[in-house]
């Protein structure tokens, strides 16, 4: 039995993987606005993965995953820890195809991923918010229902399926005699960042390839400088789909194709996320606008480049806005 | 001289305009979702005019009109009146002309559109609210510049360029060989409601146009009812973009080409925007949400229907959402 989270996917397994889930995902739009690239001094292309089904890229993953289960396995349901948007694509992925999922989630996950989750009939077993007790709460379900673990992102199922989303945004490209020089995702597992890589690296050899990250949580960005995994690094971000650490799978095919990875503030990535509902007129979440604020802190880096930026989720708790919070002790 | 307030567009006009504004509008994307969908009880594809340029399809009519004239006319610049999305629509249009554009505007307006408008680079001179109030300040305005009036919707022009909106929605699907049978949008001062009727019954004659309007501003409504143009009716909604009474040109086409026009309320309304923000992901402003309160108000009028909507802008005050103030004395 092939162990998933050992051997890195190829570009061909990243292609079988857009052949397996065609049909079952959506070809999100790419947007652009001319206010946008003003600001930015650049001209930026948004590849809406928030318009995914289940309002995230990981509904990408997360089909190709379940539909590489064989029959036997699949019978038994599958198990994932998420902290929302992965839980919610596991849960409609599973529904599809007619098994059982159990998802593991953090008490602190928004409400509205928590409703994905439950709309789409997953069964949640409540964890706390550190990996180790993610991990604990995981091998108990696991030994319990005799299920498969499909991991959120150190899994090469999991990074060849979001990887077909840079694929797809770089075909669509070609098609409208579009190009970029640089493609964009935010990273936290990792899974969304290598699958990115691997596609942009393979179809597009120079194309450089940035990581954006909370500097709230920037085990990634430690990660990388270092050259080794570096996990004891404090997480304290708005992102709450940026809570998780790099995984060891992610990490390697990150230090093989990402060119740099680089960081915003909690306040640059609101103000951001802001421009974004604002100019763009998409409701995403935090985590889809770290790249632009990091686009818009580095001015100089990004000057007139022609700039791929992956939205990766659109699921936010309308009635707690970050902007609401800030604007409280202002008088408006 | 022609008066492009007493005589309807034709169909030929309104291709005409399409040609006309190719190269100049955005071909907006069709979006839907599933969960929508569901709670709909039909199947809604909402055409995305809100990703128009200065985020309404009001660039559409206003850029037809704008290049429409001629340059000595275009040399003395344009005047025009609007709530906000027209007036930016009109501003920007011209900017591209390189002419100068005046807009009378209500103070009432929210801020996101006045800032719209002087983005654009108009000069914004400031009325009251009712209707009589923006007249008289017009005419003053017309005296003094010797400029040409482009009237927000009683005008061939613009009617012709706001239903170049429900063509392209129409070509959009055929090419995805997809259907619908009914086609709403929001009606004000009828400017795309009509254009919108215009061009759906002269492309698929068995389709069903329907108006959707605020209850607390149902001036169309009691028009259209009543067999007559009927203004002296309250207006107090909060569609920003739908404070204006029906005009005589839109109305007359009303009579010939459209359906039926429907109320919901401000509750309806609000829950309709939060539900398109929520599934669809999208930045609505109130007007565009007007039409789902419809449907999800009149189940057995839409059930199982193929539904096509307008989502006419989406310039809101991010600060000022309708359900901060709804969640206000909520304990939570």
């Amino acid at each position: 039995m092939t162990d998933h989270s050992l051997t890195p996917p190829s570009f061909e397994d990243l292609e079988a993987a857009a052949g397996r889930i065609a049909g079952h995902v959506r070809r999100t739009p790419v947007l652009r606005d001319e206010t946008l690239d003003e600001l930015a001094g650049c001209r930026l292309l948004f590849k809406c993965e928030h318009l995914q089904r289940v309002g995230a890229f990981k509904y990408r993953g997360a089909t190709n995953a379940v539909l590489s289960l064989g029959d036997a396995e699949a019978s038994r349901g599958v198990v994932t820890q998420s902290s929302g948007n992965h839980g919610a694509a596991i849960a409609l992925a599973c529904r599809q195809r007619g098994i059982s999922a159990t998802v593991v989630m953090p008490r602190s996950a928004p409400a509205s991923k928590r409703d994905n989750v439950l709309r789409y009939g997953a069964r949640i077993v409540d964890c706390d918010t550190d990996q180790a007790a993610r991990d604990a709460v995981t091998v108990e379900v696991l030994r319990d229902t005799g299920g498969t673990l499909i991991h959120p992102f150190n899994d090469a199922r999991i990074i060849a399926g979001q990887g077909t989303a840079t694929r797809e945004f770089l075909l669509q490209l070609a098609e409208a005699n579009q190009q970029i020089d640089t493609v964009m995702a935010p990273v936290s597992g990792g899974g969304l960042l290598s699958g990115t890589a691997l596609a942009a690296k393979s179809m597009q050899p120079g194309i450089r390839v940035i990581g954006a990250e909370p500097a709230q949580a920037a085990d990634a960005y430690e990660s990388f400088r270092r050259g080794e995994r570096t996990t004891n690094v404090p997480i304290d971000t708005i992102c709450d789909g940026l809570r998780a650490t790099i995984g060891p799978l992610p990490f390697a095919l990150l230090q093989q194709h990402c060119d740099d990875i680089l960081l915003a503030s909690e306040a640059q990535i609101i103000e951001a996320m802001r421009l974004v509902w604002t100019h763009l007129k998409q409701t995403v979440e935090p985590s889809s606008a770290v790249p632009l604020a990091v686009v818009l802190a580095n001015p100089d880096a990004f000057a007139d480049r022609d700039i791929g930026i992956i939205l990766s989720g659109g699921n936010v708790d309308l009635a707690q806005l970050p902007w609401q919070t800030a604007n409280t002790h202002q008088d408006r």
